[in-house]
């Protein structure tokens, strides 16, 4: 490790991120569709990271934090906590890094999810959401065992990796012959939109930057508006789980509040419409948080006729019976 | 038009039609996924052609045939029958190419298939299944309106435009360092896996071409074994309605007749069961015809232990209730 854990991350770490990422992650499609582009009068470029290694985008900060171990923290092995996309990034970031992982999951997770942190060789340690404090028991666990806490945003390796993702869609872009006038992404801790901003905002200085929440939990749309890191005033109620973060991370929010332009949230039926329409004009699966952005442009939140919009597709881990849900509304 | 219709293509007609198709079609990603490769113990490269204009391999085709028309013959315009992808890729292609299509499609052909027809410009035409002869009617309108006749695989541009999917592939896995061993193919009239095998063959002699289809209709699957077009018993009965054909094309099967290697024919339970495997692990929306070739590895039908093997999803456009059926599955 060279880089203080709490200094936040510049482009050069991004550019750095993604020759250790070579290889390793999946350099995702840029997608077009025709109807897309048709309904919004605009041209929409979906950066697909649904078909990322293990479904999400959440590999790529995974995999970068983890190759700097050395081989003495290797021996030793990481830990996490996540019910969903970050566990199973952490588990195959931690395989393929040769090291283990324990990933503290509550005991009604899901069981794909479950399966997919055991395919990569995960230990899988249940804790009860109402009884137990997750993250004292992994205090615990990290302490006895000398594991290295992998955080899902607040670290600056973290977000670096996640900012390949927006590095990758400048060049996809540019092969297009495009710039990005505006960016939609997810946001829930803000990781993944703190390096996506970085990677934009270095090579187009002018484009704008959205985040794409849930209604409710649209903590970093009220920050921006106000200044400040602002706070949701609940923790569950949508079904855009994977997004769900009380407030923005204190280190993305020190990228964040000097690059977002604005916030859109979206309701569950607007992100179950946008998973319907990626279905079925798109052929691809994207879960409820990872289509907030589509959602957010699908629903007309954010004004894009006429524009280049990049916008981000985070995940495709979903259950099936909420996946049904969004088809039946077709 | 230069080329002769009854003549075979060659592999410089795919070279040639990939150059017509460049910034028309997507170059498709060629997809890995690590639970795939663990659970049949080999390195499996799925071509997403479901990701293609208009969801499927077949704009390729049309695009390419369309193309070579000269001003006068745009101005009349095409025609075309098919009650799926093929009457898509040709309202695409005519409108890309600025002329008009005309596609007779059965009058209870799916409302989203009509749709897809229709965002393009194409006119559909109806007709009655039990009632009406859709060739004579074809004939009928052709005549009467100069309209060129877009066949589905019978013809040579149609046989190249499908086998630029195969150059990409072949281009794909080289980029990965690897060559294939064996490639999969769905088959219907044949024309795709005709033009794949042609891309596949110049570049690996040696590398196995396997055709895929639905048991009760492996038209191909027999031929290749008693070295004659061989004819299916039914034209119904399948979910895998996309690659149903009476018997290989004449044209097709000049070609494929030295190429193929052996057949796999796949029910719909393991059609199905690819379908919810590719939508699970991949994050991809793959019809029951277009995910014939990934069930028939998925399924053991060919043996792929150790091997590179290439195996194209060929197709997206699913109705939502078959779709449902594949989830119900898991």
């Amino acid at each position: 490790m060279s880089a203080n854990p709490s200094s936040p991350p510049v482009y050069a770490d991004i550019a750095d991120a993604a020759a250790r990422l070579q290889g390793q992650a999946v350099r995702t499609p840029l997608l077009r569709n025709d109807v897309l582009d048709a309904r919004l009068d605009a041209r929409i470029f979906v950066k697909a990271e649904c078909l990322q290694r293990t479904g999400s985008f959440k590999f790529r900060g995974a995999f970068n934090r983890i190759s700097r171990m050395n081989s003495e923290e290797k021996q030793s092995g990481v830990l996490a906590y996540s019910s969903g996309n970050h566990a199973q990034g952490v588990a195959a970031a931690a395989r393929l890094n040769g090291t283990t992982a324990k990933i503290l999951m509550p005991s009604d997770a899901p069981r794909a999810k479950v399966e997919g942190v055991e395919f990569w060789g995960g230990e899988v340690v249940d804790y009860d959401r109402g009884r137990d404090n997750r993250e004292e028991m992994g205090r615990a666990i990290a302490d006895a065992e000398g594991r290295i806490l992998v955080p899902p945003y607040e670290d600056p390796f973290i977000i670096a990796g996640q900012g390949t993702a927006g590095l990758e869609a400048v060049e996809q872009m540019a092969e297009f012959g495009e710039a990005p006038d505006i960016v939609v992404c997810c946001a829930g801790g803000g990781g993944l939109i703190a390096g996506v901003g970085l990677a934009v905002k270095h090579h187009h200085p002018d484009a704008q930057i959205w985040s794409a929440e849930p209604v409710g939990f649209d903590d970093y749309r009220r920050s921006i508006a106000s200044g400040r890191r602002e706070t949701n005033e609940r923790l569950t109620g949508s079904i855009c789980d994977a997004i769900i973060t009380p407030t923005p991370g204190e280190l993305t929010w020190s990228i964040n509040s000097t690059q977002l332009t604005d916030g859109a949230a979206v309701s569950d039926e607007e992100a179950l419409d946008a998973m319907a329409f990626a279905w079925r004009h798109m052929k691809i699966v994207v879960e409820p948080g990872g289509v907030a952005a589509l959602a957010a442009v699908l629903s007309g939140k954010i004004d894009v006729a006429g524009r280049s919009v990049c916008v981000l597709a985070t995940g495709g881990n979903v259950d099936r019976a909420v996946f049904a849900q969004a088809l039946e509304r077709l």
